[in-house]
């Protein structure tokens, strides 16, 4: 049977096994799910076994487990490596989805659940493709390992030191990844960068005890007027951020780069409805696909102080808390920023309050060549599938793994990425068209015969 | 027997009433503790009926019950109303308490409990009293009626309809409210004046959804710098409100009125450490404690967006919200300053963002005459049993209903308050001394005597 043939007719079957591991709740954020990421990890590695990967492994690292598996039937074939990750954002504010988000929905042909698109939707179409190869073909055109890991939504903590313990189970010769985004609805799309990230807390304290306004309102000093005072400081109106030092390090665009990027289909009209805001905002010299993928930018991410139940509660409060994340470009290193911007905090503090920053996960930013021949078969593939010409694009969001691949094994990264740019992934109603699921399977058993015919 | 012997030899029993009554988690902040908020009314009606109230009710409003009692045993004498509240603040944060709230706890000679000075343990007082006349004298020096809310923390909402419906039962010469603090340890305290209060609630809204901070950081609007740059800019560094036309109507200090002010005890020093803060903040022109009494001020209570959970969650947050309380002074007119806050948060909100201000309760500022008749017996009273000089201060506190008696009933108000400094109203651990309550049951059984005797 010919493999295209052989997805046609399994089409509900691969819906229905994802749907299977979008029902379990991994999110890796939150400790009381636990359970449920070893329990996604348990799944991926028995159905990899399932379909031919017969040394699918759960492996224990100082965290969440690997899920980890191979397939060597072609000596002297390039090896590839195919990561993904099986963990998932939290879905909070839950009210605000349509359906549950661990009960997977079909509505108007996408499926809809946390996770659809943000990675589990993409890691089971690498996997589905394989499954088709196998079983269609009896063989796989390269050789493939799969590394699955559950801890990228908390910045990927365990998977470097995985990496230097086991050498030999991460050689390859390329690296695969489908966690990024389609540039438009339709349009088959290479990620050729990515931006970094620094993820910190800042922690606000004023008095010993929240005050009663009345009595101490006009002398006590107030921990959220001061979070607020600070952070309004961080960044010019809604523009360019003011911390001292943030740009150090960033390299100028080229002209030739901002001509790329002008090259990707951007309607902001229609962007702007999809968001549903009557207002782009940022740095004006820089259009806003720059702002969104080749600038820096410095977010609020949380923000929570005083009394936020029902009805009024006359509150001086003493502590203010805001969770804050910054995205990088090269050549910005994610210490120098994270420093800046714990320096900014305590020198800017006044009298009557003191700030403390918590540094969490941060990852560099990286860069793909976008002429190597991994590539272009990868744009081959594409291409030949969906129909339409290939977008090669630098992307705003942060794989914190891809630029400790690149640095540790140095080979070349692929990222075909198939989330549409209404996905809502880190938000309420995430969700993935079924059709570009099924074109990505289709895309991805082409991707491995270009790879090997390239070879 | 002597009142005062009757009051010496039932102190245990007080202090146990008392705890019953703070037992209670009358909430009226919050819904769930309807339930408790009308348990508490009926504890106080019972209670007033088994101290020689045989009046005692729990009438209805549009919101809590009002508990109603009245003692007519003089005819001829003057009318007092005593006014109270049983409601209390919420709680959190619940682990910043040394002892559950609602399970009353004696320490250093200190009862811990919400409520154990604002405002229960000073209505027990009032209570106790009024307990031990009727039982050591067999009446009452002049004739009372008792008017207890169950909203106060809420802005009262029903009390002023109440008093509109029930002309007869708030009938009286003069009213009696025991809801203040003292200005320093073992100074009795009669409050000349409070600040007025009007709450509102800020929400600021962008996008659709929140976003992924990877995907559209630098572009899109976040609800929480938005908000953060409005509060931000509301006020000037921490001192002087920046809205405009927040100051129209605020009557300039005499310096009589800063004379009187200065002479109230007040060690800046001492006062630091009590709060556990470094500095204090306000306006330079202005002494802290007319910051605090006789200044306007604006305060955010609370603040919450985005995420607030455990770990990392990189969105940019589409709504953000934070209530506002502020407090006015004479003549500030609430519905003004109300107008004046929304009119800046609606002018001054960026492009791709939208603000909307809800407006809660108001209340006018008021002024008391501290030489009238009554004061000056209450001033007596209070020097006697405490042995010390009284201080007539003005506060920074809101009691709604005292400008609704002011304006409705046009009689005078005195406010003996017993609160210490470091009560902790509105705030975890709060507490009152034990012999505070033991001087003010003395201090009330010699006030009502004095009234009757200035008659």
């Amino acid at each position: 049977m010919n493999v295209f043939s052989y997805l046609d007719a399994h089409e509900e079957q691969h819906r229905k096994e994802l749907e299977e591991l979008l029902g379990i709740p991994s999110i890796s954020a939150l400790s009381e799910h636990r359970a449920d990421v070893r329990r996604a990890a348990q799944w991926l590695r028995d159905y990899l076994e399932r379909i031919g990967f017969a040394s699918a492994e759960v492996l224990p690292t100082q965290g969440n487990p690997v899920v980890w598996a191979e397939w060597t039937g072609r000596p002297g074939a390039p090896t590839a490596l195919i990561y993904g990750h099986y963990d998932v954002q939290p879905v909070d504010p839950l009210e605000l989805w349509t359906s549950p988000p661990f009960a997977p929905a079909v509505r108007n042909g996408r499926l809809y659940a946390r996770g659809a698109a943000d990675d589990k939707g993409q890691v089971m179409a690498q996997l589905q493709a394989l499954a088709a190869l196998l079983a269609a073909e009896g063989s796989l055109p390269v050789n493939v390992k799969v590394l699955l890991e559950g801890e990228e939504e908390i910045g990927s903590p365990s998977l470097e030191p995985f990496i230097r313990e086991h050498p030999r189970r991460v050689e390859a010769d390329l690296i695969v990844i489908s966690d990024t985004s389609m540039v438009d609805h339709g349009v088959p799309t290479i990620c050729c960068g990515l931006r970094g990230i620094v993820d910190m807390e800042v922690h606000v304290r004023t008095a010993a005890t929240d005050l009663h306004s009345g009595l101490y309102g006009g002398a006590a000093p107030n921990a959220i007027h001061v979070l607020a005072q600070l952070l309004a400081g961080a960044r010019q109106g809604q523009g360019r951020i003011l911390v001292p030092g943030f740009y150090d390090g960033v390299r100028p665009l080229t002209d030739e780069e901002r001509a790329q990027i002008a090259a990707v289909p951007f309607d902001e009209a229609a962007f702007k409805a999809r968001l549903g805001v009557e207002a782009l905002v940022g740095e004006p010299e820089y259009t806003p696909l720059e702002r969104m993928t080749v600038r820096p930018t410095l977010e609020v991410n949380g923000i929570w102080g005083g009394f936020q139940g029902e009805g009024p509660k006359t509150v001086i409060p003493n502590e203010a808390h805001a969770k804050i994340t910054c995205r990088l470009v090269p050549d910005q290193e994610p210490e120098a920023v994270a420093q800046a911007v714990v320096h900014y905090f305590q020198t800017n503090c006044p009298p009557g309050a003191s700030v403390r920053v918590d540094v969490g996960h941060c990852a560099r930013p990286w860069r793909a060549d976008p002429g190597s021949r991994e590539v272009r078969a990868a744009v081959r593939a594409l291409q030949e599938s969906f129909g339409r010409e290939v977008a090669l694009a630098r992307m705003g969001g942060s794989i914190p793994v891809i630029e400790a691949f690149d640095r540790l094994l140095g080979v070349p990264c692929v990222l075909m990425g198939f989330a549409p740019p209404d996905s809502n992934a880190h938000a309420p109603d995430e969700s993935i068209p079924l059709e570009t699921l099924r074109l990505a399977r289709r895309a991805l058993c082409r991707f491995w015969h270009e790879l090997a015919a390239a070879g």
